[in-house]
């Protein structure tokens, strides 16, 4: 076991950041990583799998969360509802560091592989949220298809924050993404079908 | 090159599928598939990149045709209509053979590298609907929300099309989830809350 170190899985977080925008994600080491943070490549795989999972702690926790909230919102909530109360903590959990979101999510848009575990990462959160209103008692495909419009309102929102400007806070832009969706979805009502 | 055969790229998909079926997609070999096709590993490569490209040959025709739709939508058409409209071009593309369809879902479902190939075929798709409702001249982000909202629409109606006893007709079960999703997002509107 090594010595204790002071936040050291914020510290090697950053690192691996400023490195991967630095030089590219391919071209950074663990060995690397771990020297930029002043700590040992064994302290870097105390903390993650490797240089990859640098970049995705923290997805389990958000995961979990996501679904508590999910399963604690009120049984006369909507499945939508549901679904809007979780976002709500995601915008709580993420909204708190935009710029390193926005480093984060450059990283991500530059590299193939990491685009592919996002999408991953973003169809497991659909899968739970999706798991978690049926434990509401909500039917598939109704349970399947609102939480796959959560994951898409997240989704948009999340890019759309990170890219504007200023930061409004990520739990208004999402609210707005929700708006924007259901005007959408909403625009044809009475003369739907022609 | 070698002599013609007929519906050589045919044989070879449906050869594929029923040996990723009997011994798992893992395990087969192109030699194989060309084998149980009657065909040379020859023949599989010059309609095949490998493997696992049998399970996603047509899904470059399939985002054109799609697109296609979507431009050639009535001026007058919402982002929605417009998206439910490339939704009825993929109902009569994929809707033809369930059998096939249900087959190849089961083996996609089995396996972790076929799961993120499919999930980044329905990213790329999004992003194609996103590109064509913005030469729509739909701003965004409600291009990308509709394109995502079509996606899910199009990924949930899928499988259940592919998972119900008798065949619906891919087209009903889509509109179906398309109205199901408006109903969903319109949940808050009074008259619907519990």
């Amino acid at each position: 076991m090594g010595r204790w170190e002071p936040n050291a899985s914020g510290r090697l977080r950053e690192a691996a950041l400023e490195l991967y925008i630095e030089r590219g994600y391919e071209l950074t080491t663990v060995a690397e990583i771990a020297a930029r943070a002043g700590l040992t490549a064994r302290t870097f795989f105390r903390h993650f799998a490797d240089k990859r999972e640098v970049l995705f702690a923290g997805s389990t926790s958000l995961q979990d969360q996501l679904v508590t909230t999910l399963e604690g919102a009120p049984r006369s909530a909507s499945p939508m509802e549901a679904v809007a109360a979780a976002l709500d903590t995601a915008a709580e959990l993420l909204g708190e560091n935009r710029e390193f979101s926005r480093r984060r999510q450059l990283v991500i848009a530059a590299n193939a592989e990491l685009r592919e575990r996002e999408l991953i990462k973003m169809a497991t959160l659909s899968g739970a949220l999706a798991d978690g209103l049926r434990q509401r008692g909500v039917a598939d495909p109704i349970a399947r298809l609102a939480a796959e419009a959560g994951i898409a309102v997240f989704r948009v929102a999340f890019e759309r924050w990170v890219g504007e400007p200023e930061d409004r806070g990520l739990a208004q832009v999402m609210r707005e993404a929700l708006d924007e969706l259901k005007a959408l979805t909403g625009a044809q009502v009475p003369a739907r079908r022609r």
